[in-house]
């Protein structure tokens, strides 16, 4: 069926990923974002550079590169039931907990589950979100 | 669709999560689970307690909350096709497939699909849990 | 209804679960696979061994090791929304890339999203995916 098919998301603002994989996909009312971190939108001939040096810019650049995905796959906040949040230490939770409540509130949406894990990251990158979208 | 409507949930046992978040999530037939820790039932006016201080408290604990949210969302374990679990230390594992074992054993149900990660989670925290369930 | 029936899937290369969990889980349209790391096809009375020593070893039978289960579960890698690769290494990511890139480039097929994190295993594995797939 029709719309069943799979469909790879690359927003605008995102560079090629760096193996075989996109930043999305949707099939049927399922999309899913893939992890993303908080690079700044992509500049021709340039590496991917991190927003920062704050855990602020970090999370914020990473949450508007989710929300890029979600909305190049016809999907906003509202549609997500699962976000999974990978912070590189514990001690990062108090203020990332700040931020993203105050970044949705500013959508009004209701809130999603979530998961929080601590883990390693590539140098330099604080903090990587994925989602799960099931859409209306 | 009235039946694409999304649900927060939040089981009588347990505290307003610590951030714009919802301890599990309904949207059609999928139910998402939010991360659970091993926190006793809320008591009013007191922070979020865990179980312990043993392993074995903490992980029924944890498989309990599971299963609040689950029921809750009007689904059971029997509904869940994924169970994430993390654990902070691989000298659990052993342990914990035993008291997973048993857990499910009483309720009969068949298995869901799994995945054992070892991160770190915040201090006094051995075991975190989530689950994917889609409901018939 | 009939197709939500919840089906536990076992591949034949693959050993009965070290606890009550499946390898995979088939409901519906979704099919969850479960953490896969990168052991060798189960032989009789053996205890699981992984392939290696190298990460290449590891890593090909791994994705050997997903497909098994998609497979046995009527699906293809086609059909798969998220892989979830978890490496204990971030040395390991260029060469876990290159690999991944060329195991899909064989499978022509298009991109499912990604998230790579960095976790502990237990002693000898190097890498683990799991995966959720979405069938048309």
């Amino acid at each position: 069926m029709s719309d069943l098919t799979k469909t790879a998301i690359t927003p605008p603002t995102h560079t090629a990923p760096p193996a075989r994989f996109s930043h999305g996909v949707r099939k049927g009312n399922i999309l899913q974002v893939a992890g993303q971190v908080g690079f700044l939108p992509a500049v021709e001939g340039q590496p991917p550079t991190p927003a920062g040096p704050t855990l602020r810019e970090q999370v914020l650049q990473t949450l508007a590169n989710v929300r890029s995905v979600l909305e190049a796959g016809g999907a906003t906040f509202e549609d997500v039931v699962m976000v999974r949040v990978y912070l590189t230490d514990t001690a990062h939770f108090a203020e990332f907990n700040a931020l993203y409540d105050d970044f949705f509130a500013e959508l009004e949406q209701p809130p999603a589950a979530r998961t929080t894990v601590y883990v390693g990251l590539p140098a330099g990158l604080l903090v990587e979100i994925d989602a799960l979208a099931v859409l209306g």
